[in-house]
């Protein structure tokens, strides 16, 4: 017997309110599995300090976006905290055809939407281990004034209650560890039978 | 914001073809993660050597069988090589019930049989590497006259027509690396927001 061993491509959902700390675990995961693309949303906010355009996201402005939308260029696009962030269909569908894993680090509206849309994804939810670790993270990073602060603290809220429409939960306290539990969904959905499909010849 | 957070217990079903080495990884799983206990089937077959009545298996007549059977004793039962085999009910149900997680080493019938039968499960099959492998496995294991292995072969090659009916797959290779795929599969289902549900209490 022989075994020709053939993967489709993982579409990886990673979601959390703001502060959760997905970033940083997406980027950790990018480095260390290289069967995993990122797929770089489009976004009309600011660049955050370090963010670099074309790799954290293609920062656009609002008349590029509506373009995009009517072009139907779109995966998926939602308004967040007052900016449009949007999946550009290319950055997705080209690799999935090729066997390669996508990472989608997408806010919960658009993780929603392409969940609707979608059959076969896995969707993983990063969350901080307390409101008042959120609040700490959020003030820590500085960049946001005190209203904003609250704005993502209010949303985190709400995001809180849509967990159970994600697949798997990720609880970011300590990131190392949840890097490992991270890294554990991923390869054991790496092993699902759905995923693989050995062809079994006969001699 | 503070979390309880409870979880579901979880039926794990390990199965594959005799001599894929579904045992040892078995017992490895049992040493290494505490939160599971074995569900020790009743079989009408002899004692391998240093196998332990009760804690391999129960070693029953086939009277006895039978008369669970029609006391609707069994989850499962199903006649493997010639012997009976049968997961009594009491070993998995009470445990469940405690949120204990349990492990149940059976054979593809009757995997099938309780996966029909049950909603919440995980499934994971285990195989050797190739057909080759296999054989030298079985051989090497000494045990079974050659028309016993002969028959264990063609089984497997049944078995593993079914392979797409198990959510999982773990190749086994190297016991070490199969035994970090199987772990990685447990881990990421204790992730699974279906199995552990946060109640969040607002202050």
């Amino acid at each position: 017997m022989s075994m020709t061993i053939k993967r489709k491509g993982m579409l990886l959902i990673i979601s959390g309110p703001s502060g959760a700390g997905k970033g940083t675990l997406c980027k950790m995961l990018l480095e260390r599995d290289k069967s995993f693309e990122f797929s770089c949303s489009v976004t009309t906010r600011a660049a955050r300090n370090g963010e670099v355009d074309g790799v954290d996201y293609r920062f656009i402005d609002e008349a590029e976006f509506r373009q995009m939308v009517a072009n139907d260029e779109l995966l998926e696009y939602a308004t967040v905290h007052g900016h449009l962030y949007g999946t550009p269909k290319t950055e997705v569908d080209e690799r999935l055809r090729q066997c390669r894993n996508v990472l989608l680090d997408i806010d919960s509206q658009g993780a929603m939407s392409v969940m609707r849309k979608t059959l076969d994804y896995v969707s993983i939810f990063i969350i901080a281990p307390s409101f008042e670790e959120l609040r700490r993270r959020l003030e820590k990073r500085n960049a946001e004034r005190p209203d904003e602060i609250r704005r993502r603290l209010r949303n985190a809220y709400a995001e809180m209650r849509k967990l159970d429409l994600y697949q798997y939960v990720v609880i970011n306290d300590d990131v190392d560890c949840a890097y490992e539990q991270l890294s554990c969904i991923v390869n054991a959905e790496k092993q699902r039978t759905i995923r693989f499909l050995p062809t079994i010849e006969e001699e």
